[in-house]
């Protein structure tokens, strides 16, 4: 590997030195260049680590041998239309990547059940709202879009907090603990057990649009929505509405279909939402650079990758 | 037991409908009324199931045989300084009681992780904060005072979402996935060791006071407190020094030794404090009147009764 080079467009100046730094002890024998570095041999570069790559750039490599993407979504890749066709895209899973979702997920559904809006709303009021009594989470159904290595996690992890939880896969599959529902024909059936809809599908052309109308007047009155999943995935004036006809009762949004989030969005100022500017999974640096060397040295051994991208699943 | 009589003090006049509609159906030969009907016959009275009864009023009942609170604690009963001696009181402690306590904890610990006070803050602000990515759950070191019913339970469950589990009891003693500290001499080794600090001790003698500026000043700089014991046992005073001096970064607040808190209190009002209005473990009136219904079955039977306050132990 030794001349081998991995340009790196994931975070910005600052982050780039952090990287370095993780590299220098990990992959001592990799040279590791910022994505817009003048001094980049385009020749020599083997590997690409992204997020959000300028179109076209990366079929200006002749010898790129994979594209890892820095985040847990692979659409922010797919979406250039000069992608060079043959080079592996590996997703970023890391079991940092888990814990943090899990984490995520559940503080998400407690805030819902133990009703944290009228909580801080009450607070900022100088109300005792002692009546604010929410409920048990062993008593809230919680309903999981996609079963894949985040959505086993999560569920998972929710289990432990006494949720009941139902899941929904493309094809059907066992999980511990986990009521599986699969196929858009068990689709509508999964949405009437939910009082806490969790979406973690990727993005595919399957999925696009699917957080909508006709998904949320499928939702018991009074469910709640938490958009884990991409920002493409969500109707966000069919999620205004649900939430303003009290069909939804509350919605956590953390990724969205632009990013930033314009400071004047309805959706920030609405007081049934929690906005995060897509942390929920994001994983540090270190545990990033460790999974980007274990790619890195199963491709150095012939091994299999893990985490590829694979056209035909979507995702 | 035909003709013995419940008096009931808890919740008002609305609540008592819905405590004899639970005791008509679990035992239909008790006579259950309000604390204030007048036509109680004070002879009748055998139990007495009550929240912060009026001082002198326990005395009245010359048959009375046993006390139930209707909460967790019991601070509110001895605080009569006519209780009647040699009469049993029974704490409130159901499954549902310790289910909801480690919601809540569960939920404001990770609340504090993931930095859920500066997320809400930049939601307001129209901020995209994306550098607010918190910590990870099992990262974070939980130190628990008092591991007694409500303590082991969460205690369980913080372990269940990965959080690194430390408990300080009044003797030592051993708990599954607990490092146990124990006794006074081990308390600051315990602080030493702690990112949050949850607060379950009972009310005693030698726990009032006890969250104030000495323990404070033993805590990491940054650590967190999540107050969920009595409200005798926090220096509200102390707590709002320790925040606006960056020792500890995070309270969340659900008991207090006034309460409703007033309206204007400074805790309310403080950007780094979570104010709940006494609602981490308020149980449905349907799990109490199963607890009383259990407890008073057991009167009857000359069975052993189980958590009955220990004037010894303190709790």
């Amino acid at each position: 590997m030794q001349g081998d080079t991995l340009l790196i467009k994931s975070g910005g100046a600052a982050a780039l030195t952090e990287w370095q730094h993780h590299f220098a002890r990990l992959m001592p024998g990799l040279r590791v260049y910022g994505w817009d570095d003048p001094f980049v041999d385009a020749r020599n570069v083997k590997y690409a680590l992204v997020w959000r790559p300028d179109h076209g750039r990366l079929a200006h490599y002749p010898r790129l041998r994979l594209i890892l993407s820095a985040a847990a979504g692979v659409d922010h890749i797919l979406a250039d239309p000069a992608l060079p066709p043959n080079v592996p895209i590996v997703r970023m899973v890391t079991d940092e990547t888990r814990e943090r979702m899990s984490d995520f997920v559940t503080l998400s559904a407690l805030a819902i059940v133990r009703d944290m809006p009228a909580l801080l709303s009450a607070q900022r009021d100088g109300r005792w709202a002692d009546e604010l009594t929410g409920r048990l989470a062993r008593d809230t159904r919680v309903s999981i879009l996609g079963l894949g290595e985040l959505g086993s996690a999560v569920a998972a992890r929710l289990h432990a907090n006494g949720f009941r939880v139902n899941g929904w896969a493309r094809t059907a599959k066992s999980l511990a603990n986990v009521r599986v529902f699969s196929g858009e024909a068990q689709l509508d059936a999964l949405l009437a057990e939910t009082d806490i809809l969790v979406n973690l599908l990727p993005d595919t052309l399957a999925t696009r649009g699917i957080l909508g109308r006709r998904l949320f007047s499928r939702l018991p009155a009074g469910a709640s929505l938490i958009q884990v999943g991409r920002g493409a995935h969500l109707d966000r004036q069919a999620l205004l509405d649900a939430l303003d006809s009290d069909r939804l009762r509350y919605a956590v949004v953390d990724v969205f279909d632009v990013e930033p989030l314009p400071p004047d969005d309805a959706l920030r100022r609405h007081p049934k939402v929690f906005v995060t500017p897509h942390i929920a999974s994001t994983v540090s640096y270190a545990a990033r650079a460790r999974q980007v060397a274990d790619v890195l040295g199963a491709h150095l051994r012939g091994a299999p990758l893990p985490f590829v991208y694979d056209a035909k699943r979507g995702y």
